[in-house]
């Protein structure tokens, strides 16, 4: 019942300040403001007036419900964070007429707008509507009330963006390209949709409530107006990866829990080794960053779901119920390769996905993901349109890459099929007063 | 966090039995229950194996995580019931190749698996995976571990159920088809995809956690494989109603409270003459029921951001912070439509939403509403394909056509799109042992 914990409501037109006021609880009406600042029409220049100070004071609670991330940090936020359960994800192309003062421009508004977004305040605080009601609200308003429901907004840069597809340089920022982003190879059984693929800018909301997330994407296209167009987006339910040891394993829409082998926050020399880019691997304004890679995965469950129990369980090389791997013990248990039965048959199936995608199998590649389930309707066959939509975040794209070649002989592929893919620099944190992806532009 | 509340991982094949057994608190594992069940690969024949003791120990919670809604009783739940914060709708079409008897076990399968979900239970409990793991699960498994999460199944009959398209009475029930129920007129402005209209069945599931929502509509329409198959489907956020007076009133993706003036369970005097079917109304097989109306609206949002707020206002006909109405007070101040501003006009405009909606501008007519806000990801100007999913129950469609018909005035029609729209005949609740619209068939 994450909707409805507005303590008290701000009466019409006259105090949104008599409202809670403590950071993650609820966010303050913008319509009691009316009066208070002096911002115009723009919307940029309104989401521009930061609370940095507010930030400070900021703590995550963690309890799913009013959590407050803050957005300023070494970091940026929802990578390692607890994995929220909903996700609202968003890849943008810039407008053809965007110059590069123009694009610095819309990264410093977007994240002057996170900075009040994932603290469950509006958009356009001191500044709200203008001084007048004679003027569109500056926030959507449809997250009034609601907490911050533990917000993360999450960044990043395609390809694309540092030189285009007919191989112009549009921002001066070509030379500044990683060697690590690159479009992805094809890879076998690929059936990418354009629709579904690419992007010049992304941006990753993942949130307690999805309303909030949709709210938060749906101001950021706002507020890139005339600079920056949705290229495609994606919402998610059923996160399917646990980030933190506190986190219970969630399932796929295969009925299987996923993500019991990822990498975890906790695991601090190991998230320094496999997600955060350092300082010797490329240029400097990505050292404290990371590379997204994104799979619109769709899965033929219908299909699936005529499988027998131990086909099922063969190819993924573990038990449904509970997890644990076919070479013996419990969910947490690491899989035994070396491990065979009566016949001298591996345990764990040579074309079981655990197998195949386990660091061991791929000199020792990891990523940290945080996918999601989703169901987009139905197609004209009457099959939900349903599956995966894969997030990982890795040191180099290299990993995914690797993993992913190795999965050529998965035997679950006869069960998806590739729709979307998509890869993005992610910058570190903006540090307070500053912007994301400030680096790349000094 | 409403996925992650089990307290106890069963494990592997040797004992759901071990875990917590409280109706509501955790689904036992299906996978612990090998050899103790005697059904075959008949998914229905499984789902049959239903628990009606289990029912009568069931409680309503109504603490949003893992309340549970008992499916039998008077009526059928999902309608007066709490509104639950997420939707997946799904509208059928049977198979050319049905026949009655066909379809009466459809719905006898589809009861007995409602009287499991509804419990958070597993398909096929009892029966499980046929006593032998060479055979497909009879649950999908992706909501194992999850609670109930307060969800609901509630069951429609759509007109070309009775008379198809050719006019073909194909289940012998043409002559038991209630005069209410019949197809939609056109509105004005209708916009109406085939993709989104119609169906001969519907199953609406609402619960507190997507993931329950999806597994029931997911395992409902596998057990229908051969006999109907999805036309559409639907999944919902943020429900836009609330159906009673503990709930605040949620907003909608204009950012405004949506539902103020709804009808409220507590009202069972309105709730009784604008809800339920009752015994004089029609054929005898639909007293307790309800009809049911779905239109997809979408809503040119980025328009409408554009649009200054006292402009939205009065579109609305209620201010965007409080909810109250332009003629004065608070969200549940009721409008006076005869107050006039300073030069005669009317406080609430004559073509505003919520005038133009309100029973006494058309003869009393109410409903209950129970939609959803969605996001479809965006079309191909990157706009996002977003609005209401909206849903009504009332006594008589014809409630809804009058206050449909006084909305082809409404100022908030520029902004709107109604792009699907069907209409059920939900009969009454199911009796222990009995089936949903057993009725229909006596």
């Amino acid at each position: 019942m994450d909707e409805t914990s507005t303590p008290e409501t701000p009466a019409p037109h006259d105090g949104g300040s008599g409202g809670p006021e403590r950071p993650g609880i609820t966010r303050r009406g913008l319509f009691g403001l009316v009066g208070v600042g002096t911002a115009g029409l723009a919307v940029g220049a309104a989401a521009a007036v930061g609370t940095a100070a507010a930030v400070d004071a900021a703590t995550a609670e963690g309890d799913g419900s009013g959590g407050v991330h803050p957005f300023y940090g070494e970091h940026q936020g929802g990578i390692v964070t607890p994995a929220q359960d909903r996700l609202h994800f968003a890849a943008f192309d810039v407008s053809s007429t965007l110059d590069r003062d123009g694009l610095v421009g819309l990264l410093q508004d977007w994240s002057a707008a996170a900075v009040l977004l994932t603290q469950g305040l509006e958009i356009g605080e001191g500044g709200a509507v203008g001084g007048s009601d004679y003027a569109p609200p500056s926030d959507t308003g449809e997250a009034l009330g609601l907490p911050a429901a533990g917000l993360t907004l999450t960044f990043g840069f395609g390809p694309t963006l540092f030189t285009d597809a007919d191989g112009v340089d549009r921002f001066g920022i070509a030379d500044r390209r990683p060697e690590a982003l690159a479009a992805l190879p094809r890879f076998q059984g690929d059936a990418l949709q354009p629709a579904w693929t690419g992007g010049d800018l992304a941006i990753q909301a993942c949130a307690d409530n999805p309303q909030v997330a949709v709210h938060a994407i749906r101001n950021l296209s706002r507020i890139a107006f005339g600079r920056a167009s949705l290229r495609w987006s994606q919402l998610g339910f059923g996160r399917t990866s646990s980030t933190t040891r506190a986190q219970q394993t969630p399932r796929n829409l295969f009925g299987f829990k996923d993500g019991t082998a990822n990498l975890k926050a906790e695991d601090t020399a190991l998230v320094e080794e496999h997600v955060w880019t350092g300082s010797g691997d490329g240029p400097a304004w990505m050292t404290g960053g990371s590379y997204l890679v994104t799979r619109k995965i769709r899965m033929i469950i219908e299909n699936w779901d005529r499988v027998q129990l131990q086909e099922q369980e063969s190819l993924v090389g573990r038990t449904k119920g509970e997890g644990a791997p076919l070479s013996g013990g419990t969910e947490f248990t690491e899989p035994d390769f070396s491990a065979t039965g009566a016949t001298g048959e591996p345990l764990m199936p040579t074309a079981s996905h655990v197998r195949l995608a386990h660091p061991d199998q791929n000199g020792g590649a990891r990523m940290l993901r945080r996918g999601y389930n989703f169901v987009d309707g139905n197609d004209e066959l009457g099959r939900l349109d349903a599956g995966l939509f894969f997030i990982s975040y890795q040191r180099d794209p290299a990993d995914f890459i690797a993993v992913q070649r190795s999965l050529a002989a998965d035997g679950l592929n006869e069960y998806l099929r590739h729709v979307g893919s998509a890869v993005f620099a992610v910058p570190p944190g903006a540090r307070p007063g500053g912007y994301v992806g400030s680096g790349l532009f000094a």
